[in-house]
């Protein structure tokens, strides 16, 4: 074995090195927030029943808040209809199917749970998000817990923004929805 | 160096990058939904409440509904036992532990949350489990989001059949759990 | 070719199966319940309303139970302050934003999911968590499902203690946070 050869190989060793410590690091350190393998954008409207006109609702208050005031702890059910466009009136692409409730006295801050339901000619399947949303930031993240279907065994981020509020009767926020395991 | 040992330096070159590019991409594009490294069958019984024999009980409503109607947003917390066959009599080998709330009026969509908690010689720890649950589909799929004990840190799929309905007073699911992290 | 070449790239093969098979093992093999990439200890303090003086209160009951019992389905709405030591009036590092309910008749078991929210100079993110509550256990362990901000993606497990517990109206408990994917 001559001199090239002995150098040659250890490159070769080296590379091999390299590619086990790879190995061994979790993939999670290899993720970064601003490169996701997927990046959808979808608006999530709520519209709140008042009690008395229900025909538009697609959520409702089951709880009536607590001892610590009218919001804290009020919870409400939601099946929302999820759009690609920020008009409520287009056709939905998904729904948002779960709850939020708030946890103090100024309706600033919520927690919620919700699974986007796919069931369009792109996808089929379903993610699933938990997390706190301090409404007053201007961007709030949630976690993609799980998914199922074209989604199977996805993780990931949903960054939310509130777009727009109507009393206590309408919100859309705006969803991003970044996948970072495709 | 003469042309056989360079080729046979570019034939492990290759085999390298191959390697190294498998290491990049993340675990999960390996991941297929037939192939769990884990499978297990569990029954599911829920008993609700009716009110007045609560004996045999093992759920019961925390809230009535909503204006929406007396199911939307009707929510059941639950600390049911899960058989290996289908008989609500068989020696449970696990609890599920958590709540369930109709999103629709006529009760054909639920979404829940649940922990199943195994205490058996075969199995200590818990899976957490979250999903859509739209009852009128056969099958549905949900998502185990974590373990612990036995089970630590897995992810995988629930998929769900129901396969016995008593009124309001009973049902039986059939609940196919596939791990893919063990 | 001579011998000694072969017998060297017979070894460098050798390594590179090796490398391949590791990778194609799902990362979660490697991890262990002993060896967290991150632990942090931190004391979760709730405070729940007794319905007169809510002006230390951090948490309250938005159902009443249930036909089971009153404990049996009984949610509690929290907002709680996590300390990094056992005294309530350290300054918070971080809030718990959450709920639990009761899934038995004598409050020896609960259900939660809370969001760890941290804004300080050491972390801003969250921690998403879920999973059964054996109170009457001396440890109980929940799934870290998700977490965002500074805790990107992370996965792992938080032990729950019980350290005090002074009627219905406060209790702390002691919250190990171990994250394996950091």
């Amino acid at each position: 074995m001559n001199l090239v050869q002995m150098s040659n190989y250890f490159l070769l060793f080296f590379l091999l090195i390299i590619s086990c410590t790879t190995t061994f690091t979790h993939s999670k350190s290899t993720l970064k927030p601003e490169e996701p393998c997927e990046h959808m954008v979808l608006y999530f409207h709520n519209i709140l029943s008042n009690g008395t006109d229900i025909s538009n609702a697609t959520s409702a208050k089951v709880t009536n808040g607590s001892a610590l005031g009218s919001f804290f702890g009020m919870m409400v059910v939601f099946d929302d209809p999820m759009t690609k466009d920020g008009h409520l009136n287009s056709p939905p692409v998904a729904k948002a199917q779960g709850f939020y409730f708030w946890n103090n006295k100024d309706a600033s801050n919520a927690w919620l749970a919700y699974t986007l339901v796919f069931n369009s000619t792109e996808y089929k399947g379903t993610l699933n998000i938990m997390g706190a949303n301090p409404v007053v930031e201007k961007t709030r993240d949630l976690s993609v817990v799980g998914g199922t279907g074209d989604f199977f065994m996805t993780r990931g981020i949903v960054t939310l923004r509130t777009e727009e509020i109507q009393g206590n009767i309408y919100f859309r926020l705006r969803m991003d929805v970044k996948l970072y395991e495709c």
